[in-house]
């Protein structure tokens, strides 16, 4: 299931909601692995409680901490404004747009407020957030990386965003559709798949690489222990696949194995 | 494009966003034809201002006008009781979830805001208005209509979503993504897709069929002039493609050509 992860090209790699789960595993992977990116910048809500990270941090000197409340735009143009102060001239290479909650909701229990809340979360902030860094993306994606500059992939520019299977509209029927009847969860990923196709379609011409992927099934507070994956497991997978992302990848909507899930 | 349009085994249908454009045209032609429902309700946020269904209904008796706020659940639930009144144990046949409306902007203009606006009208009303009048599609349903008492048609009971081809996330895709760069529209109607997707699933053992329809591109205050169809085009043939659902339509994501669109 794990390929290589190489991100040793990857100047630098912006995680949201990095304090637990797998936004955690993600930098904990990059940071440990043999081809670490020169920067990994981990972002969570509130990094005074996310001790797990601040261990990771003092252990390996290019995991920087910086506070982001998904769904406070002035909280999320603030740590865009830091990020800015760290990379500098060289913008930043890959966004990993992580940070998401279940609102648990069935037809029954959901109410608008439900509904809007993981909606805001899940779809509209990984817009917002790629709107705040789009200067810092194109700066990197300008200057072209260590491969082809006509290229796509992290080592020029990406967008990644961290979706779900339970996001497929074509893929919610039959014996698939009696599981996880969760209405503002399912809702959210799709909604947050269209953000990522019509990105995808804007950020183009820019250079920079727009896809969306989905983890597994892990065990995480989300995942609940039940799951067939560890974050271990899922996370060497997903890295590899972000790793190897090439133009041919530009808008699609990838399982953490690599293979395309139907919208 | 048009098939014959016969309602007269629905005993009731009720429309919301009825006070102009597609669902004042619903009225209109369901109110007109050869073979009208028995009850038409149309609903719109302020009756005292919707002056040509005002003008319609006092043509055709079979035309009750009731006010409904999608975005409000008290109003939302007022406006069941009301139906309530009116239908009695009959229930409620055909539920056409119309209102919708489009918060035009693009990367650039997008904001938090504006997302959830649209997504609120265009995806969680349907749902929470579907939710309210679950009794009353329960009751017909179980009544069995003119049919087969097993079979699924808008002779017993349905509920329609008025979608988007926009938002297909497949077909967001190449040149057809460089028109309507629609970020809270397109997203809204993904997500509306989801919701009708995940009320098939919940709504078919109480014998609702539940699907989604695209009444393509038509000339209103939303489509603009330059749209190819009139509100008469559009709509003889959406109904005609409603008219003839059957268990196989439950589901299902079709243009108003009758024809299915991927998800």
């Amino acid at each position: 299931m794990s390929g290589v992860i190489n991100f040793k090209n990857c100047g630098s790699v912006l995680v949201t909601g990095a304090s637990r789960g797998l936004g955690l595993q993600i930098v904990d992977t990059l940071a440990t692995g043999g081809a670490s990116p020169g920067k990994i910048i981990a972002t969570t809500r509130n990094p005074a409680s996310a001790q797990t990270l601040q261990e990771l941090a003092e252990k390996h000197r290019n995991i920087h901490i910086i506070t982001m409340d998904v769904v406070s735009q002035e909280s999320i143009e603030k740590c865009a404004e830091e990020v800015h102060q760290l990379v500098q001239e060289e913008g930043l290479n890959c966004l990993i747009n992580n940070a998401g909650i279940n609102v648990v909701a069935d037809f029954h229990t959901v109410t608008a407020e439900k509904m809007i809340e993981n909606f805001h979360t899940n779809a509209v902030a990984p817009l917002m957030i790629t709107k705040a860094f789009l200067p810092l993306l194109k700066q990197a994606a300008s200057r072209g990386g260590a491969g082809d500059a006509g290229s796509m992939g992290i080592q020029r520019a990406a967008v990644i965003n961290m979706t779900s299977l339970l996001g497929s509209v074509e893929l919610n029927w039959g014996e698939r559709a009696n599981n996880f009847k969760w209405y503002p969860y399912r809702t959210s990923k799709s909604a947050l798949n269209m953000v990522s196709r019509c990105m995808a379609t804007d950020l183009e011409s820019d250079g920079i690489l727009c896809m969306a992927v989905h983890p597994g099934w892990v065990r995480t507070d989300m995942g609940g222990s039940a799951a067939p994956l560890s974050t271990e497991e899922s996370i060497s997978s997903v890295l590899s696949v972000i790793g190897g992302l090439t133009e041919k990848d530009h808008g699609s909507f990838l399982n953490f194995t690599g293979e395309p899930i139907p919208w």
